[in-house]
């Protein structure tokens, strides 16, 4: 396969073989190679030396569920540590189609100009397209079907990501071509707004297909692997129902939920945003509504949904559960088309909603909104594109937010907000929070299915280290992790590996290629100036009592740092 | 001497007898060392487990001139490193004639009650002081002086300081009882904001002096040192008649002027803010003006001076060299009345002109403001007090600017603002700013008196290594550093101490203050999470050319890598 090296100064894109010891990991594990290899870790994140990455997976188009994950990585500008996020949707696919494993974006235009880079068969050019200066990302997708086709896909940023704003994502296409899969975490749409790309747009036309080596020894594998997604309740029926919205009253149960600025850990409206009234708000006013819907091809799981207004007309797609809390139940928000306004102008604009809300619920608290006041924030995340100095900051995340309005209670590890798991009540996601690479981001170990009692602190180091651990692998595969959810056995998904490229790994494979990923990364952010003292949970967590069950992270910063000095080093 | 110690929880203030081993230090050693042993270097900032430490000197009060330096202290909101700020006028003296080695500020009020921290012979009080929010620094010390009579002392902050923004600083006396002596830099004001203390008032009527064990040296070495004080052109001549100002045509000639955000090393408009403008406009307005002036009893030197409006009367005092050419040649402003009541305006609200220099500097660049707009910057330094969007984020300082407008071109090192010093034209000083532990601050290590080619990368480390000692070595004396534009000798300063404490200590005495002082700041600062990697100025320094004579910084980082791991380990 290929990797298309493009240079922004230069103006011009050129293809090169991807090497052979790439060929079995992708998406976050290749990023972490060649961030670290290729990009000095001290570099200032929206400089010329650093470098925006996309990258597919090992298994995409080869007929493996969710194998189609698109990761973006880069030296973050939010938190000055590497970063990958990755998105569901199209686009991935598309790319192997061309057969291309990976882009890397190098250097920064002269000027101010904006830029396409078209992927077309054989061909990678940069395409001037300063019309686009400022819309919106559904106009962005919209007016780039009307030029390259309905059928081409798009990766793009907002006015945010142009302003380099820190809490900017990239924005991919979904089956309808609508930017509805998001890189959103760690501010790689400023990033890629710092190298003046507007837009990735994959055309249609692309024949190539990862050669599967074994094919009857896949299609044993693919049987059994679907087989333990149809058996296992959470993926065969929980997410094609309600998508990811139930662990809103999970979590509040568990008295979990980030509520009024991390104050609570439950919401006295959580049932009006939970799955029950998502799922019967969507069905009830049917239209162009839909509970239950793919993101990319063949996924069994479905967690996508779409949500109408009143009118039946699509309002945002999809709302998931980081967002129903994070401008939710967080802002005091307890109406569904409420923070469903939010979320698509979050969209439009192109910011992350995790960050944008944290930081709209210290904004609140510190009097500068009211809680529960959706228009107020919606007027925020609107001003973005304006320019507005108070929207400037909010989407400049948690951290600045902060420091700009002089407060100290701040929920963010190593520069990144904290996502809508609370880790006084499930308390291993702390421990993730405070190791992982990637500042607090759920999607580098979730532990709230592990088996462990959450609201204890033993065995929460060894819950982290294991699902840290397994996401790593799935990111490293480019699986989506919610299959994880039903896939215990990793030799369930290292037998699709060794079908598809004749190898005959066992479980260490699996552990290696994890193992290897969260080293790089630990590496380059320790030559970024990342140090032990950053793993850790901001001071709060440990001392502020949250309602109502009176919980605080109360896991040993002792404990914690074997994760990097015994189990994972 | 005596420690007071005040608890801003319990508002219980109490004495404690100062260590011996305290004895022969002050200010910024004493501080290091107090901060080493009671603050978690990892702490939030703003957090009640940070201190806000006053202190002063072993010299103050004896008759040794400019003993009396005032020094701040604490964890920096801005830089989240360990930082000293300290300031002339005549604080430091009162509290010393209340016996007072040094202040310690704990914890955090409950409410948001403002507090004044009230020292009158033998007691300490928390006053409420709720009036006073919101003032500016003038009213706030007019008020203050009213109430506890004019022979009181004051050390307040402003609406920026109660705001916490990074960038405030802390205001004290001068012998006007006007608050232009400043310990300016680090964003101790946001800290001693987040105390609840609104000020600091010394009473009169003290009566301690430190005793003077072999009066007949002490006069013996003052002699000495007077004389090579009024030998000296520098502190005989020029600072006399001048300040500071001079530096501002030295600077231009030497192409190392930051002028228009660090993009020149001259302004076309230098002559116009330079010395001979200034001491003809003070000269001939008149009036309340004065060129040459005392900001401490005793002070041969009278750097400090005062500038008159067209009607003479009273404008800002003083105006010094870094103002001049942050508020002046960096935003294109070639107008000394402009800068005056820029420098004005910032003294009242209470930040540091440096910081909010280069902020102002950055957005210029980026189009919010125009360049040499000085009612325009005026408006945006008057908008912090009525916490106005824009104005909050530049009052957070050069690196929270830089990311809230998405600028990758931030004249800071380690969270900290670049001072008039160019690094390109006086290289020096870049090695300073790499490797002081108070990221980028002249008072740490100015070298451009250092016998070195400026402008060769030759010579850079070690003229920087000899500055930071002796930098250090007066700072933890409390002596101002001007005097040590004279005092080649250290032994012209341990003799005094000598002749004060009836010791008999040698040179190393001197080197071993500074070290220590060095050390344990480079300490604190690694506990916090500070690596060598911080220990660098941001890439365009070594790569765009400053005109008019094209230099770049280009000390190799390998060269400036030995400061800490030979020459000051």
């Amino acid at each position: 396969m290929k990797i298309v090296r493009v240079n922004m100064d230069t103006l011009q894109a050129s293809f090169e073989e991807a090497p052979k010891e790439y060929e079995l990991i992708g998406n976050r594990g290749l990023i972490a190679k060649i961030l670290l290899k290729e990009v000095p870790p001290a570099c200032h994140p929206l400089s010329a030396r650093n470098k925006l990455i996309f990258a597919t997976g090992p298994l995409a188009g080869t007929g493996v569920p969710t194998a189609g994950r698109l990761s973006a990585g880069g030296k973050s500008p939010l938190t000055g540590g590497i970063k990958e996020s990755n998105s569901g949707g199209v686009v991935a696919d598309a790319l192997v189609e061309h057969e291309i494993k990976a882009i890397i974006i190098e250097n920064k235009p002269k000027g101010a100009g904006l830029y396409a880079l078209v992927i077309a068969p054989g061909k990678a050019e940069l395409v001037p397209c300063d019309d686009l200066k400022g819309l919106g990302n559904y106009d962005t997708h919209r007016k780039l079907l009307e030029r390259y086709g309905s059928k081409a896909t798009v990766a793009s940023i907002g006015p945010a990501g142009e302003m380099r704003a820190l809490a900017a994502g990239i924005f991919t296409s979904d089956m309808e071509g609508l930017p509805g899969a998001v890189c959103a975490r760690g501010g790689l749409g400023a990033l890629m707004g710092a190298k003046g790309l507007k837009a990735l747009v994959v055309l249609d036309g692309g024949e190539y297909t990862i050669p599967v080596k074994q094919p009857d020894r896949l299609k044993e594998a693919l049987k059994k692997y679907h087989e333990v997604i149809r058996s296992t309740p959470q993926t065969a029926q929980v997410y094609p129902k309600y998508g990811t919205s139930p662990t809103i009253m999970t979590f509040n149960a568990l008295g979990g939920l980030p509520t009024y600025n991390f104050r609570r850990g439950d919401f006295e409206f959580a049932e009006k945003i939970g799955a029950e009234a998502l799922y019967t708000t969507i069905t009830e006013r049917g239209g162009e509504g839909n509970p239950t819907h793919r993101c990319m091809n063949g996924c069994p799981i479905r967690c996508y949904n779409k949500y109408p207004d009143s009118e039946g007309k699509l309002m945002v797609s999809p709302i998931q559960f980081e967002t129903l809390a994070m401008l939710g139940s967080n802002l005091g928000i307890g109406d569904l088309d409420a923070i469903c306004r939010l979320n698509c102008l979050c969209n439009d604009q192109g910011v992350d909603t995790v960050e944008i809300g944290v930081a709209l619920g210290m904004a609140m608290e510190a009097g500068l909104l009211q809680f529960g006041d959706g228009a107020a924030a919606a007027g925020v995340v609107e001003g973005i594109g304006k320019g507005e100095a108070l929207s400037r900051v909010l989407a400049s995340g948690a951290v600045v937010t902060g420091k700009v309005f002089g407060i100290e209670r701040v929920p963010a590890v190593r520069g990144q907000a904290l996502p809508a798991h609370e880790p006084r009540a499930v308390k291993g996601i702390g421990v993730t929070f405070s190791t992982s690479a990637m500042g607090a981001d759920h999607t580098t170990g979730v532990t709230f299915r592990e088996k462990v009692d959450h609201q204890k602190p033993e065995g929460q180091v060894e819950a982290s280290v294991r699902a840290q651990i397994k996401h790593a692998a799935f990111d490293t595969l480019g699986l989506c992790f919610f299959v994880g959810t039903a896939v215990q056995d990793p030799m369930l998904t290292v037998d699709l590996v060794n079908a598809v490229y004749g190898t005959d790994f066992g479980e260490e494979f699996w552990v290696q290629i994890a193992k290897d990923t969260l080293r790089a990364e630990r590496a380059f952010n320790e030559a970024a100036g990342f140090t032990r003292v950053h793993d850790r949970l901001p001071e709060f967590f440990r001392e502020e009592k949250l309602p109502p069950r009176n919980l605080v992270f109360d896991v040993p910063q002792e404990e914690i740092d074997r994760v990097w000095s015994e189990l994972l080093k």
